[in-house]
């Protein structure tokens, strides 16, 4: 779905996909950031742990959002399409200020959550200021477009990646996930291909991209965002490759920030961290 | 070591490097091809097995070349460092009109041929016309730096991948093979990152390049090459970086080329392949 309207008056809240296992003890730096930009000590994180098929997901990020200074953190637990008609929980995911989706399989977020008022309403809690994040599965869910499923590998292959629909916060970026340690970049390469208007986002794990409201990225974490930018692209194969074959693909640009490094979705300008990294 | 002069009145030889695996019954374009720049039915290819342990590398690829159409193929099997002094078999390696260095390990390479009058014959053969190729190991010998050793994966971290010198034919490249299917992506970033003035040449499996005298490189096989052309590289962080930390580099170009795609080295212009694909 396509990202709701900002109201003129109002600011979108942020966008935090965080490519998995993020650090939960020892100085983690991303989830105190989020709690932090969902507003501190007055935040309500309602956390959505849909992608788990583990009955204690959303009970234990209730309890790190606690830890870390969070006012709120109640875990809305949508396990079957009709969980969503829940006028309570409804209630509560209205109340929060920050929204946290969970990891396991994008594809349990999207067929229990997607087309239900729960998918409206974070999108409409996004466009009215209130940030959202996600981790792993929740991190590829919050763009327009995710990748469902596809296979490893360093180059792009035709027909070796699936997109799906996502939560639709934005259409800026197509969102990969775990990035070097499953060696995704083929798969956001096809995905890229088949359309390369967005910017491809591969993230680490334990690093997230924390995407202001004037979609200005910003690099968290213990390892790196790779940003593939093809909207120079001089050729794309795809359109004639058969499946199986590699794909070609001329006048990319890519680039690797570590944390501290920001990345300009509207303008495709990075800029390297400062001298000494947070 | 630096690449040997060109003699005026002469053409350098081409430079083959094959990302491994290459088809070797069905089909296998690869060979074939290099049997021909080698000169068809009048060729006379060494093999040059160094970087196996196995007994019969050599012996296999004389099979190959001859039942490919090659007029004459030997394997010179310098097995230790005083076998680089046999009279007989530097007189073999003289009167080859192409030379193919097999797979196995790459500093087995380096430390029976290194500094040894038959690397100074490789380059000079190849500057006076003699094509060298190499599949695997044999391949990422063939630049003046080498990849020796890294680790997988889609992002650069410092201290993780360790350049040697290599043979030296050409310093425009470096090159890794095994492309996609062991995903080092990552660690060729991490050779770039060190100094930006070559670039990347990414094989896949059964896939090659063929550089003519003329450096400009020809995309031969099944998968693609991934070229990554730091020339316009904005900023690289590996001067400051600690060891496995993520290397921050922005500004990078990136092409993937599957068969039939070009790339100039000289110009760091690509071209996709044309409509139908060889």
């Amino acid at each position: 779905m396509a990202p709701a309207k900002v109201p003129e008056t109002m600011r979108r809240g942020w966008i935090v996909p965080v490519g998995g296992a993020e650090k939960k003890d020892d100085n983690p730096v991303i989830l105190r950031r989020f709690v932090n930009i969902c507003g501190g000590a007055e935040s309500r994180i309602a956390v959505i742990p849909t992608a788990s098929e583990l009955e204690d997901t959303g009970q234990r990020y209730e309890q790190l959002f606690l830890a870390l200074g969070a006012g709120k953190a109640r875990s809305l637990d949508y396990r079957r399409r009709s969980d969503t008609e829940s006028p309570d929980l409804l209630k509560q995911l209205g109340k929060a200020t920050g929204i946290f989706l969970t990891g396991g399989n994008q594809l349990r977020i999207t067929t229990i959550l997607g087309g239900t008022a729960v998918a409206r309403s974070i999108r409409a809690l996004n466009a009215a200021g209130v940030s959202v994040g996600g981790t792993s599965a929740g991190a590829a869910v919050l763009s327009e477009h995710m990748v469902a499923f596809g296979e490893s590998g360093a180059t792009p292959v035709a027909g070796r990646v699936t997109l799906a629909p996502g939560l639709g916060l934005t259409n800026r970026v197509v969102i990969d996930q775990h990035f070097r340690e499953r060696d995704r970049i083929g798969r956001l390469l096809a995905a890229l291909a088949l359309n390369p208007f967005a910017v491809g986002v591969g993230l680490d794990e334990d690093t997230a991209a924390f995407i202001d409201p004037d979609d200005v990225l910003h690099v968290v974490g213990s390892g790196a965002v790779t940003i593939i930018d093809a909207n120079q692209l001089e050729h794309s194969s795809m359109g004639s490759a058969e499946s199986g074959q590699a794909i070609c693909m001329t006048g990319l640009k890519l680039h690797i920030l570590p944390g501290g490094g920001i990345f300009d979705l509207r303008q495709r300008v990075a800029q390297a961290p400062p001298g000494t990294l947070d």
